[in-house]
């Protein structure tokens, strides 16, 4: 299977070991390159690699959208060239993942949300989302991953709409991983996603609220806990941010308007 | 309480809403400088920031030894900068993260782990730990986290010796983070750490065991799941790296000789 590799390995329980077939969670280096320019080294999870990337260049804003890219090049297995469309030009100098350590008023949280609010734009003010609806995306989730229940080591990103309807689910070993797989295989159908919530198996960390605000999800919705300054970001851009979502339980950070 | 902020937020559980006031971990940006040239921007929470800088510049590869520095120095609340001992002199341009995608034979798992491996020596073959005493981790783990049981959204890092006492612990929103405090903490007074066990609370990906390797931890446990890569690095460097120790049962992934 895909992502997973079989290895050997010794099961303790007590005074009691015993040799068995493991399935792990498979890890590799993945270096994504822009018109021969390397861009970023990733660990990632093999499998969906195009989905990857793409979504790496858009949430990463390298790319504004998937139309300028001409196409998506697998170089050799852990390599990756994006082709741009004719006309279109970027600066990859410009998009270092540690932006915001250039900003002229410092390294601080602030420079760092106002970063993000310049790639991104407004969020749908209309989307709306019952909280029924919400306590059930951790069963859906729960559905929708092949991996997890496999190897117990694996993260999830999932966009449903606002009916809670799984409209594509993506794993990784890596949080920002799997949100951007996620966002690799809907842009091309439907960038940005302006009427669709984001859930996430993981912590509501500032980067996957960025990643999501530039995507344009208005709802970002998690069984874990969200980060300072995920919720500050969050709020500042007039996103809905749930964390804990479980059974009937939630926390609501932000954009509270949006869960009816 | 460092690393943690208050916030209003709404809790729901079924059709009750209500207001309270709730703890959040804290999440910023930190600037590493050394010499004037920044290394590194990390998310971290705040709190320990000069543990987490010379954890981070040993782990990487930057300093060969706690020794190679001069001093720390505070420039503001988001950046720090690394002063170097008269005499030593790096080049920050090749210590870059990624640095393995460089390497002439192309970014692979192979030319991940030879690269650790240069830096990394050997680990301790004689450190020895009973299974009663690893079963009891998580227990110790839990007893020494301070911010966990307030946020509900923090990762720890903890050293132990063979029998398990708990010699230093750090929390901190990201995994690789909290290991680098915490190799930060020890270093001063007993780099390396061929004595000590390192138990995580996360995932055991490859950056965690090259970290650990590069500490000279010989063995590195914790309660979740390995990755592929990172029990290939084990396996190659000779670490012992257990996975998934829940009540009396564990995973041991490779280097089973040190669980007695």
């Amino acid at each position: 299977m895909a992502g997973i590799v079989e290895r050997r390995v010794e099961r303790r329980s007590g005074s009691i070991r015993q040799e068995v077939d493991d399935r792990i969670v498979e890890e590799a280096p993945l270096e994504i390159r822009l018109e021969g320019t390397p861009l970023a080294v990733v660990m990632r999870t093999p499998g969906h690699d195009h989905d990857l990337v793409l979504g790496f260049a858009l949430t990463e804003g390298i790319l504004l959208g998937p139309r300028e890219l001409a196409a998506v090049e697998t170089v050799d297995e852990n390599r990756i060239e994006l082709r741009l469309a004719s006309g279109v030009t970027v600066d990859p100098a410009r998009f270092q993942r540690n932006f915001y350590s250039t900003s002229s008023c410092g390294v601080c949280g602030k420079a760092s949300i106002d970063a993000v609010r310049v790639s991104a734009g407004p969020l749908n003010p209309d989307f709306r989302m019952a909280a029924e609806t919400l306590a059930g995306l951790p069963e859906t989730m729960r559905a929708g991953q092949v991996n997890f229940e496999e190897t117990g080591g694996i993260h999830a990103a999932a966009a449903v709409d606002s009916d809670g309807s799984l409209v594509a689910l993506r794993e990784d070993i890596g949080r920002h991983n799997a949100v951007d797989k996620l966002v690799g295989v809907l842009a091309p159908d439907r960038w940005r996603f302006g009427d669709l919530a984001l859930f996430v198996s993981g912590r509501i960390s500032f980067e996957v609220v960025q990643k999501a605000a530039v995507a344009g999800f208005p709802v970002v919705c998690g069984i874990s806990a969200a980060s300072s300054l995920a919720v500050e970001l969050g709020e500042e851009l007039g996103m809905t941010v749930v964390g804990f979502v479980r059974d009937q339980d939630c926390t609501v950070y932000c954009g509270r308007e949006r869960i009816i």
